[in-house]
């Protein structure tokens, strides 16, 4: 057993991640109060910032430095909470409840919440233009591409366009995978492959391509693993739990792993998933522990 | 008179901004498909690109590649079509005609809409880390960071976000003023700063601290102007010539220039900040002919 146990490490990242976030978001009292209101909203206070916990424990693996990974595990972040406000717009999948509160356009109003979202996404942005995070610039102009990419309508923005399109059709198995890939695999892809590319302080060698590709497929076969437990526990769970609407999916018609596979396989599914990301660690030793641990968590998790 | 005049000089930069453009953003045979269409149909197809021809203005004056500022400029360009998407939503100004065509939502739906603008948005920061535009990895960061400043709360998003809160209530000029520089200024002094950044592919020297700080004098002024006299031809223009709907800025209850100033005064105001311009450039000689000639037609088009 590593010390601080994963409990307790889960628990540093989040507490360090609210401060690091409170402090790098617009306070409220900074005009427009409304807008700086609902962004901090949406960002602070919760959810299992398990993006978070994937850049840290990615630069973990390859000695990177926690302010660096402070810094790209908020930007990931943000992206994440910029995603959920435009999510759960009324035009989109027009959801009330997220982690337990009222969301975003409930709380406040839909152009606020729609501002609120863009406003995010470019201050994601900046954080990473803002500070040093790579040995050079160029470096870091890499990850940057890389997030955007991540972002885009061939990665988050695109798999949220195709879920939208596949409402009450049927969609087969490799094309509900695909989805997948781009609205929640692209984003914890980057959130990996940039934890391991923020250099340490001191200088270092930048990391090996070999190592970065293995890393590559331990984030994909996770991305996979966190939507293949996200339909199950949408199918088993119950709303007070997982602080959202349990069965919304399936009520919506919205195809799930669990409605294409059956529960049981989907669980199946899941676990090999998680033997994969271990598999693709192999060669990391006690360096990737917490990438392990993470793995177990996303695929153990009640909620 | 320069060669090629002003009108031939800003209709190349219109045809070289809809091949740059094109070839920018992912074809409509691209998965997903309609997220795809909807994003061209946003960003091609017109528009004065007054942006753009300021990326070209300043980078003329600084000898910057005309490659690098296609680039900047297409950037910009999307930046400012995501931005239109979104307004024109209905939780937002809820307008169906824009540049003489179906609005994107009306076109399309709105959740397409949305997502087509958070697609451009990361795009356009895809774009800026994808291609070298500066002397080095360093500068480009910095450009990028001075970018997604404009874009974020308190530049381009923040003005929507006071606009809205201004409607149907009475606000002061200064408070009018403020919104501006954050809701339209702030792009277009990005788009000064960022063209005037842009280095020769031949390497030479970066621009002058002093000098930058006369671009951004004249990028104020001029994104000043740019708004006063839409305010202008909202009061006088008709929905034919404007490609969009007129007089609904005051309909909606709108703080104009024109409601706040009378139309003679905001029109006086336009000269004076055309004069305070042209002062700001007084060192460049010749080389910032082309800038003159944008802010001239900015005050003075029909448009």
């Amino acid at each position: 057993m590593k010390e601080p146990d994963f409990q307790a490490w889960s628990r540093d990242v989040a507490a360090r991640m609210e401060t690091a976030l409170a402090e790098f978001l617009p306070s409220q009292q900074t005009v427009p109060m409304r807008l700086h209101d609902a962004m901090r909203y949406a960002t602070l206070g919760g959810g299992k910032r398990v993006r978070a916990m994937l850049v840290f424990g990615a630069g973990e693996a390859t000695g990177a430095a926690p302010r660096r990974l402070e810094i790209v595990a908020s930007a990931v972040e943000m992206i994440h909470a910029y995603s959920l406000i435009h999510d759960d717009l009324p035009c989109m999948d027009d959801d009330v409840l997220r982690r337990g509160k009222p969301t975003c356009h409930v709380e406040f109003d839909e152009a606020t919440a729609l501002l609120a979202g863009d406003a995010l996404q470019s201050l994601a942005f900046q954080l990473l233009a803002d500070h040093r995070l790579a040995q050079g610039g160029d470096a870091q102009l890499e990850m940057i591409k890389l997030f955007a990419a991540a972002c885009g309508s061939r990665g988050m923005a695109g798999g949220q366009a195709i879920d939208l399109d596949s409402v009450g059709r049927g969609i087969t198995l490799p094309e509900l995978e695909f989805m997948h890939i781009l609205k929640t695999g692209a984003l914890i892809r980057a959130s990996v492959l940039m934890g391991a590319q923020c250099g340490s302080e001191s200088g270092g060698a930048a990391i090996a391509a070999a190592e970065l590709e293995r890393l590559d497929r331990y984030a994909k076969c996770v991305g996979l693993a966190f939507q293949v437990v996200d339909d199950i526990l949408d199918e088993e769970g119950d709303s007070a739990v997982l602080g959202k609407t349990a069965g919304k999916d399936k009520a919506a018609g919205k195809p799930t792993y669990t409605s294409l596979m059956g529960l049981a396989e989907a669980k199946r599914f899941a676990l090999e998933l998680l033997e994969d990301s271990r598999e693709a660690l192999a060669g990391f030793g006690e360096r990737a522990e917490r990438l392990r641990e993470i793995a177990d968590f996303i695929v153990h998790r009640r909620r």
